[in-house]
């Protein structure tokens, strides 16, 4: 299939919102997302941005019947390990259900990949929910491994009430 | 007991590296440390750095018998969750054993929690080793929740030879 990679810009904020709410629908938790098209065109797109993000497109002739070519993206964001140094932490990988199976999620991570090897990167960071099982295959496929099962490291987190009165220590 | 926290600089480097290998021999991995007092200076105080740092310390009066007065720290970068936005990880968290329990540990994350408040970040994350129960103890007790436990999210990881072979693609 005929699909391109690029650098996504500001004027694919509108496109990765909507994507972000059908991976949300997929990953049954679309209330979950506050994140607006402003959030992502301020957090992404000025000075310091938050993430960056990738941008799988299709020619005209394979838009889908609502019209859209932008058909999948990744988001990632610079980190770091204090054992291996630089890293890349990859938010999002999303392609949308009618493109699925045709190499475009592979080249959007393939994409990512080539940008943590330039930056000197030693790793390629994510999560996956354990129960999306296509997923976890896609990833297992390529030469991924699951440091939770494998290490047991558990995600945790501290936002909302808690996190306000950590700060106030 | 008597203790301040700041912002690290790049003379911190050393004792940064020095207590990235206390904390991995702590959790049994000394072996993975790749990372130098060399790669934390170029990495985390150059421009665009891939982390920030912050450093508990004690006055000289109280320092322990190999003369250190750095005697904890915590490392964190900026990240973002496409779901709730601006966000921080924090890496590491450190406190010497013999300063434990004094307050140290949770003085430090308090000053991450109010540098996410102050950049408009909504969460704070970081990861635990599942067997590493007074750490996990001591985050839960602080309103933190473990979302590998209660929403299934797995770390995964890509790097080595498949981070090559996925950028060749």
């Amino acid at each position: 299939m005929d699909f391109s990679i690029r650098a996504a810009n500001l004027d694919d904020c509108k496109d990765i919102a909507r994507m972000i709410m059908e991976l949300a629908e997929y990953e049954k938790v679309s209330d979950h997302v506050k994140v607006t098209q402003k959030d992502l065109e301020q957090d992404g797109f000025s000075k310091n941005p938050f993430f960056h993000g990738i941008i799988a497109e299709v020619p005209e002739q394979h838009k889908t019947k609502e019209g859209h070519t932008k058909i999948g993206y990744a988001l990632y964001f610079y980190s770091y390990s204090s054992w291996s140094g630089r890293a890349i932490y990859m938010e999002d990988l999303y392609v949308m259900p009618e493109f699925r199976g045709k190499g475009v999620g592979k080249a959007l991570m393939s994409k990512v990949a080539q940008l943590a090897l330039a930056a000197g990167c030693h790793q390629l960071n994510f999560t996956v929910l354990n129960w999306n099982k296509p997923s976890m295959d896609f990833y297992l496929s390529q030469g991924s491994f699951d440091v939770t099962a494998t290490m047991g490291y558990h995600c945790m987190r501290c936002e909302g009430e808690a996190l306000e009165h950590l700060a106030q220590l």
